[in-house]
């Protein structure tokens, strides 16, 4: 028996704990969305929430090429996505290509915090995204190659991920097992004394 | 006149807007920190948010090394900071050195998501200091094979930020002028057409 979108939901929840940022414990990356359209004014909350992100010399390197469906930039950028993502992700409704420039603005040295910064533009993207109720789901899975010449990205900007931004759909409307097991399998992550250290590879102190 | 803490951090809030999470907008990196600890539970709080980031074959690429006052850590990381950031982040009573692995640990193949992914579980770091009525400062400006060497960071991990971490302190214990005016300054952001894009540097659709 396939779980519904909410039994989904509430399966994806990580555990509460007391003080942490509800929103950052329950967003997830769904692969089902439905065909709900995003409204332009929420669009532009989520953009609003990648704009505050800090940056190195607060050079704000992000920059974002938002293909909505049935726009030329939706296809160009779902032609680019691998296999296993074009199963899933060109059914949402937005589409989005991060990039970053790899070059500070004022001096033209080269900024070894493009991609930093936009994974943090991006994450507030994201949360921003589920805290309107939208989902989202980034993808390191695609042709960069293709992406950067169909939608005529410089040489200057480095690309980041594939968004796929809307509302979340029934885990049965997946195209096959695979992704269903995906959809509905529950979030996992390390325990902290996994990467916090007091000192490289000890335990750590505020675990 | 120097503002006083609590109205720099009115100064420095965004804009509201309607439907936008506060936290993202409120959030600021002081360079002024009090001398007030921060609990090893609130610390765990922050941890607990870095950790939900999503990531690459979900990597979970990130590591953290936290130096508290007066401990080896927090001198080596202090150590390592540059001129112009010495001047003020060693006062914080929590300094983090992020890092991230550059190697798939499933595969041993290159993760060019790396430090997108050590930004994006940074971002969420910071944002959740900022809930907790705590304040963070990212910086770039340090010594990365300083660190590396006095941490003993594996040549597999690449470096992210230090992040000073603690409560906001008054701007006139700042050391000079030009750290006082940095800390009143308004926080600057390039407007929503200028990153987000229907098509590469045409007019967004969103704003």
């Amino acid at each position: 028996m396939t779980l519904s979108a909410s039994e989904v939901s509430r399966l994806k929840q990580a555990p509460p704990v007391d003080g942490v940022l509800p929103v950052v414990l329950n967003r997830w990356s769904p692969r089902s969305f439905s065909s709900r359209e995003v409204s332009p004014a929420d669009l532009a909350k989520v953009f609003e929430a990648a704009r505050w992100a800090p940056s190195s010399n607060n050079e704000q390197p992000w920059r974002f090429v938002v293909g909505v469906r049935n726009s030329s930039t939706h296809s160009k950028i779902a032609s680019a996505l691998a296999g296993f993502n074009q199963a899933w992700a060109p059914l949402a409704p937005v589409l989005i290509l991060g990039a970053t420039k790899s070059t500070f603005t004022h001096k033209g040295a080269p900024n070894a915090y493009a991609l930093y910064d936009l994974g943090a533009s991006t994450a507030l993207l994201v949360l921003q995204a589920a805290a309107l109720g939208l989902a989202a789901h980034q993808m390191a899975g695609f042709d960069h190659a293709a992406a950067r010449q169909a939608l005529e990205i410089p040489e200057d900007f480095a690309l980041g991920s594939v968004i796929a931004l809307g509302y979340l759909g029934e885990p049965a409307a997946l195209a096959n097992e695979r992704l269903l097991a995906q959809e509905v399998a529950p979030r996992e992550r390390k325990p902290l004394k996994d990467f916090v250290f007091s000192a490289w590879v000890s335990p750590a102190e505020p675990s």
